[in-house]
């Protein structure tokens, strides 16, 4: 990676609001015109989830669906239309509990609040599914840009979420191509010299985040970020990004084996060992 | 907030070594000369905590430290040097858990690995506390760039952070001055003028996460990121960066209740119902 970059450069590319079936490649294209902007090496697209899966006709009618009954006790249970609820066990692939609103899932192996199901950005009585596969979403869009601009390029198919006892969504990466998502930085060496200790760094995560900053979740009609400048590994290739289980998890894993945690900040005892 | 903005300029600001008791405004500005960089309103610095907290002199000799009872049993435990460990618990509110290398705790409101406490990008055989009050420390380093330039800015004291069953770090704001950390969406309008649900926009996280590209983990020598357009609501005030309760937490309100999950992605059942 080319840590000899110290200047990043992010476009905000305002587009016509993207419709089922548009092709997102060409809209890009002449919004990119519009903007007076033309792609070089080494320049990153953020897309967002939903406009991506609005695009691959992922768009379901609530009308259409008909609840069934795990569907409606969790919907009533977590405050969820049962419509909307049945969608969202349909994409999950684990539903492991929830809060007024929300049903947390894990969905194509990321935590995905209702499968990641936008009832945002749709039209009324509708909602947007995740990409059928962002991963495969983001190469296709990738190999017809560096096409139309004869030059190597990255896409993320990005999203938003929580972080834990934070409030307010930062950028996650559902879908690379292009480069290296998850920078390892073993075997590098800290400003004393002294080896790192493992230390990964998460570079598409971190090009969503910076992204949503133009974004926006509301209606500023920026679907994309085009990044310049960012000290990236580029490969030919759409590597997963890496996820970690559960158990591996530093979050999860502490907690889910159910032990208790001492609230409050008076006397410090390791819960794990009372 | 401006959403208009579309374009947004990252300057990574390259500085010599910051030593304990460094003048790390003083360092600031000589560096953004070098730089030929000018602030300008309404720029936000992000510095890294490793930096200002060594600026602070907040580095701790491992030596001097005498671990207790507590702290070696849990050094033991984690595999954690028992003064380190020591040091985690005289810093942290909250222990409630840990995997090799890391006791995962609350500190200063924050979810923080060991407390927060940085052995990489510290002298041989020392180590850096976060600073005392990141907040304060913003707020000063602030007041200080804004008098000197004559202009409005925002300051964020940031740090890295695992998100849950993702491999890779990204930002995490611990101290803010100048902007609203954390945007409330409610009451706007998706792109089809339905009004949003409730939405928060992590900006200060996402920020120091777009930092973060420049930045680095390693020797980068890059403890600051002037970040130029970015769409943030300034306020002359140091706000706190909200956080929410293990019992309001998406993730840790589900999981502390000692509910088991379904782990592979077989039958879908809640498990909170079995």
């Amino acid at each position: 990676m080319n840590s000899e970059n110290t200047y990043i450069q992010m476009f905000g590319i305002k587009t016509p609001i993207i419709k089922e079936g548009d092709d997102i490649v060409q809209i890009l294209e002449t919004s990119l015109e519009d903007a007076g902007l033309v792609p070089v090496d080494g320049d990153i697209f953020v897309l967002a989830e939903s406009a991506v899966g609005t695009a691959e006709k992922r768009i379901v009618k609530l009308a259409s669906i008909t609840p069934g009954e795990r569907a409606r006790f969790l919907g009533e249970k977590y405050g969820i239309d049962p419509r909307e609820m049945e969608l969202v066990l349909q994409e999950c692939d684990e539903v492991f509990g929830g809060v007024p609103g929300a049903a947390l899932t894990i969905t194509k192996g990321v935590l995905a609040p209702n499968a990641g199901i936008d009832a945002s950005n749709a039209p009324e009585g509708h909602v947007v599914l995740l990409p059928e596969d962002p991963r495969k979403s983001s190469e296709n869009i990738r190999s017809r840009l560096e096409q139309r601009y004869s030059c190597r390029l990255g896409v993320i198919i990005g999203d938003s979420r929580t972080q834990p006892l934070r409030l307010g969504c930062s950028g996650i990466a559902l879908g690379v191509s292009g480069f290296i998502p998850v920078e390892d930085a073993r075997g590098t060496f800290d400003i004393y010299e002294k080896p790192l200790l493992v230390t990964y760094k998460a570079v598409a995560d971190n090009l969503v985040s910076a992204a949503e900053l133009l974004m926006g979740e509301a209606g500023e009609k920026v679907p994309c970020v085009l990044i310049r400048g960012a000290p990236v590994s580029m490969v030919n290739e759409s590597p997963d990004v890496p996820t970690i289980s559960m158990e591996g998890c530093m979050y999860f894993g502490n907690i889910i084996k159910g032990r208790k945690e001492e609230k409050g900040t008076g006397k410090m005892r390791d819960s794990s060992t009372g």
